[in-house]
């Protein structure tokens, strides 16, 4: 059902290890018109068939392709901030898949699902970035739709203190069953399990059955306003931060420039955002918000630290294009604790 | 030996044509010593092969790719100005061709040039950017070193106003015949030709050759302070300004955060630099600011006016990461010349 591990080094602990849709981004800037032409809801994602990719891209202006994907993203910042960090997604072995696999393993993030040599193409978001650096995505899964329990690696989920799983994988009955059995397993070698809720329609779609996994099964779980609100169908921020205490250890609730709530079963910490000059694109903002939060409790950080550590990594996304770290986060943190 | 037009509409008048290697460019953000650990020299552009193109890209960190190549950047500038502009160079019918061709026709340029069905892969260029901002480019040519004169159309080259010619296309035989006709066809139409000197090294590599081509057919001359001087044989800017003059009608000579000197016949022009907060990625400063000139020169403005444009350009492309504007030059314009 799931093989053995060959590539992990049997003494490696991992801080974290990370199950997603592996994709590529192909990202624009466009005007506020485009969103509406094209029927977009802004800041959300839209899963898109085969057509509608291609003719969303034909409207495109310029783009910039770079490694993305949720959890991808997270990993590659817990690796960029000097944790040790693996990765589970599928790829297709075509040039997209080349270029996933190049990047994540070139921001030091162990990857090692073997590249489908048949079948869909690697999965691609195209996602149109407007000028407030509001992003809207546009996704086409492609081969990601194909993670099955034989890509697990068992030795590596039982090796890593965090498990953090995508909801957005959530949107395929083949990946759900895979992430299940990843869940089962991490937590039978007594591992931290967390998850993030991804957007607040996928939160739509998946909500009962999402809140008995939350109840069960999730440590630590990540979501925006939106998507919390949704979840636990409270009309404002607290009622939806009383709803979710004691249900996990941790929920760190996203407030984008207002910062973060991290919610505890004895008490909520603010957490302020820490302030960018310009937000170019907000593409990864919550992707590495997880990246810095799990470092620290990896690291067995106090709460408000992970929470400014994730600050840090979030800031440092917005400024640029694309969701990977242009410049390695340890060198940030350095700075910014010396200051 | 060139074939007719099938594509132009006959009624257009294009503001520019470019012609160079068609080129995707890979780009990550180093150390300084990642360039003396792989023997690059800073700021220049190496040649490298298929092996070398393999090795380095493994050794980088994550990429962003982004379409590039220098002319095809010039001529993506002179459209996101308002103007009319129009591309030759050649592609494969790979994964990178098609994102050329969707990122030079998204930006609002002509380009039709069919791609190759089969033979070498489509350019790309590994781009090292330094943290101040500096880029190393080791480029590997590809299917870009078979662009033959099959692939010029001649209506395009005597509907516009001005041809612009890539140096960096001289370093293979093939395609500098390729050039030598299209200036050829542009001449007999009464159109100007520009040219740049591309790079140092490349200047170095063709300086007898070019300062022919520069003395009987080139009306705009483009080269940073380097090249010009490599051309010129000459140690100060002043000396190399001296020696130009008179040898083209206009050479514009960048010098980077000090602007730019335009030569004339009987006159020198200097032009400030537009300020930016932070130089984060210098690749396509020099491509933007023959944009902004070429797009000026095209609609007659006075020449002063013509490097403002240049400079406006140029600053917008060395804020981001990649060679191609983000937000359209126009707009930028409409600012500037509002305040």
């Amino acid at each position: 059902m799931v093989s053995a591990s060959k590539q992990t080094d049997p003494k490696t602990l991992y801080d974290v290890v990370g199950i997603g849709n592996a994709i590529v981004d192909v990202i624009s800037h466009e005007d506020e018109e485009f969103l509406n032409a094209h029927n977009l809801i802004k800041d959300s994602m839209a899963l898109i068939d085969t057509d509608t990719a291609v003719s969303l891209y034909n409207e495109m202006s310029p783009t910039v392709q770079s490694s993305g994907g949720s959890a991808a993203n997270t990993m590659s910042g817990v690796a960029s901030l000097g944790g040790k960090a693996a990765y589970i997604g599928k790829i297709r072995d075509d040039h997209l898949g080349e270029f996933f696999a190049h990047d994540i393993n070139a921001g030091g993030v162990h990857f090692e699902v073997k590249p489908a040599s048949e079948g869909l193409p690697t999965a691609r978001s195209m996602i149109i970035v407007t000028p407030d650096g509001s992003r809207t995505m546009n996704t086409y899964l492609g081969i990601s739709t194909n993670l099955t329990k034989e890509d697990l690696d068992v030795h590596l989920l039982e090796n890593a203190k965090i498990l953090y799983c995508e909801g957005y994988i959530w949107d395929i009955e083949t990946t759900k069953d895979t992430i299940r059995s990843a869940i089962a397993i991490a937590k039978g070698a007594n591992r931290t399990i967390s998850f993030t809720l991804s957007d607040s329609f996928c939160v739509s779609r998946h909500k009962d059955e999402w809140i008995g996994l939350i109840n069960e099964q999730v440590d630590i779980l990540f979501g925006n306003e939106d998507e919390i609100k949704e979840l636990s169908g409270c009309g404002t921020l607290s009622e939806a931060a009383q709803w979710i205490q004691g249900k996990v250890k941790v929920a760190c609730l996203t407030l984008a420039e207002r910062g973060s709530i991290i919610v505890t079963e004895d008490e909520i910490i603010g957490v302020g955002a820490k302030a960018v000059n310009q937000v170019t694109d907000s593409t990864g903002a919550g992707d590495l918000y997880a990246s810095g939060f799990l470092f620290g409790y990896a690291r067995g950080l106090d709460l408000k630290i992970c929470g400014e550590l994730a600050s840090i990594a979030a800031a440092e996304i917005i400024t640029h294009t694309g969701a990977r770290p242009l410049t390695p986060l340890k060198n940030l943190l350095e700075s910014e604790f010396r200051n």
